[in-house]
């Protein structure tokens, strides 16, 4: 319909994660559709990877760069409104940059590049074209992560003291599960950039923290390693860091602990609530008040109770679960609606400046964990 | 693509709950494509809805008469493969008879029908036919529901012995909430038919106890009401049950419960084992057996030791919820690839006699009430 | 200490598992001491299972009849001022009536007696004595189940409407479960009185839906059953019933629910809110209100919120977890000081007239079961 | 009985929190019996404490000294057989010192003392009279706890990999909750020791660490402050640590986290399996192993699969909930057996080496926090 914002995906051909992902959130969005697409690096994979979802055999492009050279030149109201871009890290700030010179705005799966040099130059660009750049992490599509974002930002719950926040996943707990193609690239620092676990995960926890409680994490305290013998990259880490407000906190973010399987959990201690939330459980938002009994709130179209930020990502009546593609949908909803000029007030895709703070927070990990934990300002200079 | 099968949806225009859900569900799917539509019995309101869900103006009919017409007459090629519908209960057996007379497989929302009578009428056009019917219980399409059928048919846990099930809702809690396009029809015994929440949501409870336990509700005693004055269905009630193997059970289908969003839970408890789910948790499997720890089970692609039929309806790694919209999309999938005549071992989907189990189980249960609670035979004799 | 009641107990010998539980509770409780018992009715292990819990040689006594002979004589400040009876069913009758006419006030383990008509006999003579009869029903020691009540008598959350009430355990799942002192006389009819599991823990359930919902059960129908081969009395059944109110609900009492240990839980669906508790997690009381989010009530001596029949019954500051022991400990507390005339306003033992509906539950449960779950009500009649 | 171990007191008189607790634990562990008091430092109050609690008059001494002198001389049928310490941290080490001394083992309210060198001075004279010490880590007597012990001793779930351990409380989250006598002097630095939050509840969480890795915890960063303007003792704090065997971990322990009542929790993931446990739900252990469903372990006499060392420390059949009391009254009853030479395998109280562990833990704790987090040896030596 004339109504959906036309993409084209760089990467998540066969047997990749997180294509697939965008492209059911796409589709769940409902104001999207995929017209094009560069799906693999090695043409004829990325060809076979575009008949299999739909793509015209016109618009499946052996490299990103044809995709960009042969889409540009389409009529407008044929070709593609926004790029999603899916490959592997280091892979993201070339892509990003060809598309936004190449006048396409582009949705960047997380983390935003592979080195903090490469988002700036990203930047850069995005500041020279006026471009616009998302940043998918996922968990700021949940309503209950908009819920508790809301309710701290209406300040009755007074200034947040402290935060712990982890994520934590087994995948990775032993040797051999590094093979397959989603483990893979993530180990190998060519691909994947600065960060293992850190990088991967560690970014969606700074990125939750940062959303939620509305301020900056200023510094940083890291002890960060690789457990499993061999690797290049660390895959288990832990840290405590301080935010602009004056409330500190204990970040972990580790992939190899054994038993859990996409665990991202955090609370926010404010002065008069802590708030608490965990992936796996997503509709379930914990607020437990000083002075009375702790309260459940939950997604639904009927809860009118709810922040208008969170009501606008519900699809269902409250007690129809909804989960991390319809998260990743409203990602993908509010960027389309935000390319045909419609910027939702709080949008569910994280902004270029997010996924910058994401690189920074990574250097600034690594470079404590390098010396001994020492703070690191996360702007670089030693606290 | 060509590989997506072509459907056409009845019903489900503007301000439905259920027309959305089956479309989104069919987008998660992947494997089908809406192509045309009468989605309101109201035709300008039928195209205006058509068009705001992508349907060529062209394929939005007036009415479902005008859709079977003009449908079936289209090339091959391009005509709908399957009619969805998803009308108030008393348009079902009407639109489906003529949609199988017309050569479409059929999709139906449950109920079945509205009466039994129609049920039957329905049946035989079926036979007559050879036309493929299909049901939306939702439920049996969540992974972990399969698990359960699955590890109760594997035998190891022994003979079922007590069920209870229960599905209470609270929306219908007052008089005042019985407005809206949702509400209105299903409170008005000409469009829901015989039942009120024991149609609307009772049988959802028993086709799960009949889909997990692998057996046969024989009989039932029941105690129905409508507990809101004014109210001409029942909105309120109570069971007890035998199943075929010797196992008895209780079933509650209340609209009045306060405070309840979409409470369907389940016990089966066998002679080995306890096994639990909850809608609202569907993600989570609880097995209790006999001399050993509790165990959860969870979905996930990454779950090898899940059955084959629990697997196969699962997108994501474990860890990364799914919930309603993706059970829907599972019914559709298995439905769209068995009219390519891909039929699964456990299709998603609710056969045509587990309809019409439905239907005995609403008039069965509505005898007994007015028997005062009486033993009833779901074959309809005095047990 | 002279602040304490002084109590002898009959029955609660070598091997029992409600004897120690009692003594225990009378501990935690403070304001009691076990001071003289008949433990067995034998003899030589009343005797010794005397020595084992404390009781001076001199006051373990060889019959409950020698017991209250003996103590009646002894000076006021030395006698047992109240008699704890942890007997299988069959002797609570006997005893008791024999201690209220030696002048003793009696706390009976429940079910109150084995039979209707015992429990009458008791009623009679505890008139005509005056003497002060309590029954431990556990549950009604839980704060939570306190504030239950409180909440719902409080008057705003409405009328009751719908309840459900399980009391499932799995130790008697098999044939072979049924050896050992405590399931020996349990499964025995001369010993156990009309009940198997409707009496051993179906009074519970019954006892906790009057108790919360202030209201009584005047009608059942109900389907038990001895599942396990062999056996005499019931191990399984379940229940339809209505309240004096006009809410209606269901009940399930079985013991041969495998993989659930002590597994009380029951839900009170009010006009304005529903009120769930379960027994395995009973410092956490669900309330979820029409346009709210859910509340969690948990017990505290800093829950200042509470109800002050809750709060009375609360030893620790929240997050400190209370269990069965101080549940019953609250029982003995209460019973105590009511022995010693200070009658709290809420007590938490159950009264006579509590212990005498339980038995009429029974009653009426096994004559509707008898006659094909025709409705019976609580008094005798047929409904 | 003569079975019970006599004890005597020092502390806990009207208003405290804790000797209440022991005297409670005491009397459910059944074992031992309270005969001798100086329950405050105030002669009048100590001895109306003492009535209270049912202390004999001329047992219930005006300060320990006096105790000590006169409880001694004492026939050695009446004695008291050991003494308990519950007053505030700075008396424990003068008190425990003059009862050694004076031939009494002790049992201490943890932390052991309120320096380092204090507790240093208490060890040798530990070491020179050869008596005993214990101290009440509370957490280390819940079944649960034991087990997850066992399961890692074992050896099959692999080396421990990553720690997450969180103290959370929120009653002291505001500058006025530090009044009543618990508050007061737990904020003041001359009663309390060095340690505000991190010695009152971190070393609950560090001696949970080491008690359930089997491991030592050698070296700190930690980041701790005073979060409540006007402090002089910290409420808040967090810290990265490492382990003996190579693994890694966080912890957090706080008194200003709001709505948390008494959060401890931890997880323990190995290379084969994740063990999770916190405390407001104790009886729930959670083994997430990889490669299977998650287990959830509970205490039960009837689980004959747990851990003898678990096993033991049960009073009741699973799905009866014991708690924070029964937890301490297994560390009573372990220690009255202990007194009395009977030694068990595993027992349930703090050793005397685990409690100067906790101090050295704070020590540390503090010198890594006003040195910038640098990470500190738990021996004392910078890292």
């Amino acid at each position: 319909m004339t109504g959906q914002t036309r993409y084209a995906m760089i990467g998540g051909g066969e047997g990749a994660f997180i294509g697939p992902v965008h492209r059911v959130a796409a589709a769940i969005a409902g104001n999207c559709r995929l017209v094009a697409g560069a799906l693999s690096s090695d043409p004829e994979r990325a060809r076979r990877s575009g008949e299999a979802v739909g793509i015209a055999q016109d618009r499946s492009y052996g490299s990103y760069a044809e995709l960009l050279q042969r889409e540009r030149v389409l009529p407008a109201e044929d070709r593609a409104e926004f790029i999603a871009i899916v490959t592997p890290n280091h892979v993201h700030a070339p892509a990003a940059i060809a598309a936004l010179e190449a006048g396409f705005p582009v949705l960047i799966d997380k983390p935003l590049t592979d080195t903090l040099a490469a988002a700036l130059d990203l930047q850069a660009v995005a500041l020279k074209t006026g471009g616009l750049v998302g940043v998918t992490h996922t968990y700021t599509g949940y309503p209950m992560v908009r819920q508790a974002r809301a309710l701290i930002a209406q300040g009755d719950l007074g200034a947040v003291r402290r935060v712990s926040v982890r994520y934590t996943q087994g995948w990775l707990a032993k040797a051999e599960d590094a093979s397959g193609k989603q483990a893979e690239w993530r180990i190998d620092p060519a691909r994947s950039g600065l960060g293992g676990a850190f990088g991967d995960i560690g970014t969606h926890a700074f990125n939750l923290v940062e959303f939620i409680t509305g301020e900056t994490m200023t510094r940083i305290a890291a002890d960060i390693r690789a457990a499993v013998p061999g690797r290049q990259l660390d895959d288990d880490g832990g840290a405590m860091f301080h935010l602009s407000g004056g409330g500190r906190g204990t970040l972990v973010a580790s992939q190899i602990c054994t038993g859990d399987a996409n665990g991202l959990e955090i609370s926010v201690w404010c002065e008069e609530a802590g708030v608490h939330w965990r992936q796996e459980e997503p509709g379930r938002l914990r607020v437990a008040r000083r002075g009375a009994p702790e309260q459940i709130w939950v997604p639904g179209t009927d809860c009118a109770w709810l922040d208008a930020s969170a009501l606008a990502q519900v699809r269902l009546p409250s007690g129809h679960p909804e989960g991390y593609l319809e998260a990743f949908a409203n990602i993908y909803r509010d960027f389309a609606d935000a390319v045909r000029g419609n910027v939702s007030l709080h949008p569910a895709y994280a902004s270029l400046d997010d996924g910058l703070a994401g690189m920074r927070f990574i250097k600034a990990a690594y470079e404590s964990s390098a010396q001994g934990s020492a703070w690191i300002n996360l702007n670089g200079d030693i606290a």
